[in-house]
């Protein structure tokens, strides 16, 4: 093992059972072969990001590894929380995804809302693909943050489907650490864009159940209050989806 | 008033009693000739970003802006919030002073211990004032993060005084929202560097009554975990420390 740390965690998308060969390519060789230079014989420890975690022995190291799979398990998650964001300002978002994928957080799901929409998403989506690939490696996760779609928040609202838990953003909600937890199944929390969402919006969030939360004493911007509601979360999830 | 919106609000450090005028220079200037264009005989909020808030009267716009203070008032903040944060990795720090910032937390305090050190922090705090005070216009807070001089880990506790709550970020501590509220008076709260905390350091925070806290089920990043306890803290002082 590299040094006398714990063995190197990698994202793997295509796991095999156990016994099965794999050549990992990309972004994740470099980290192996040139940032913790792993030498064959090494332990590596790998996820799919979707909750099998893997123990694996190199076996070879060039322009990809080669390793072989010596166990697999799944990591159950029973609690998911789904982030729906307006639009953040400039290039904020960039940090928003690092820090959603490193608390935890299951999705993100951009909203466009009435005063603002988001823009550039599928230019960006590589580089969000690489940050929470890197806050997977850094969280020791098996579960990667997906990436949704952007939809128009009345969609979303009418897709919501079935939940544990729904709450917005709201300075006039109630205290967040009274109602925001961490429920098995699944969770929806909203923020509005940098613009706010307007009043209509506001009605049928509520109407469709979505509680009302404060997250701080002053007005956040989008991107800190989606860290804030989801660090709520995150501290009532200590203990679950652990990868080790 | 510019457009619909509420009055902009600014940081004019040195704010005097009612009746007195007083020169806007510097960033503060600009915003309001250049950002949002204030007019002569607009209202405008001011805080000195220490519990003063006032609202002011613009006489003049030209390189400073003259102004005239039409009242002031104190507001107070029964609950404070200083956080002590290892280095973290890198440039991260600017975005760690931005958030802590809007969150409204009291005081950041740069710790130094035994396998990591702070770098270039009289360098960097004329960045870190400028964010913070963007940070303040933005949450229009009538109180501005305070940036502490980095102290040595163990002088920091052994000067830390009277307080309300002494907490540590630790991954096998107790879940955050039963532990981290937001007590009338001085809370602490604790953030080790990317390298962690030594044995003996975690001993001695135990030792002088830190209350390990766990933030989320994975590893954080010092300054995601830094905010992760900040948004604890946050939102169980919802309602406190208005500057409107």
């Amino acid at each position: 093992m590299a040094a006398d740390g714990p063995p190197s965690f990698v994202h793997v998308p295509d796991l095999g059972p156990a016994g099965s060969t794999l050549a990992i390519g990309g972004d994740e060789a470099h980290y192996l072969g040139r940032v913790v230079r792993v030498r064959a014989g090494e332990h590596v420890i790998a996820t799919d990001g979707r909750g099998a975690v893997a123990t694996l022995e190199v076996t070879a190291i060039g322009t990809s590894v080669q390793a072989r799979v010596l166990d697999r398990r799944e990591v159950p998650r029973p609690a998911r929380l789904e982030l729906w964001c307006g639009a953040p300002e400039g290039d904020r978002a960039d940090w928003l995804v690092e820090k959603l994928a490193e608390l935890g957080v299951a999705q993100l799901r951009p909203v466009d809302g009435a005063r603002s929409r988001w823009e550039r998403v599928a230019a960006r989506r590589g580089r969000w693909e690489r940050l929470s690939t890197a806050a997977l490696r850094q969280s020791r996760s098996a579960w990667k943050l997906e990436l949704a779609e952007p939809l128009p928040l009345a969609e979303a609202v009418s897709a919501a489907g079935e939940t544990a838990g729904r709450w917005v953003g709201r300075p006039d909600g109630r205290p967040g650490p009274g109602v925001v937890s961490a429920p098995a199944g699944r969770a929806i929390g909203v923020i509005g864009p940098s613009s706010g969402f307007s009043e209509p919006e506001l009605k049928a969030l509520q109407d469709n159940g979505f509680v009302g939360v404060a997250l701080a004493a002053h007005r956040l911007r989008t991107e800190t209050a989606a860290l804030a509601l989801a660090s709520l979360w995150a501290a009532a999830d200590t203990g679950s989806g652990r990868a080790e």
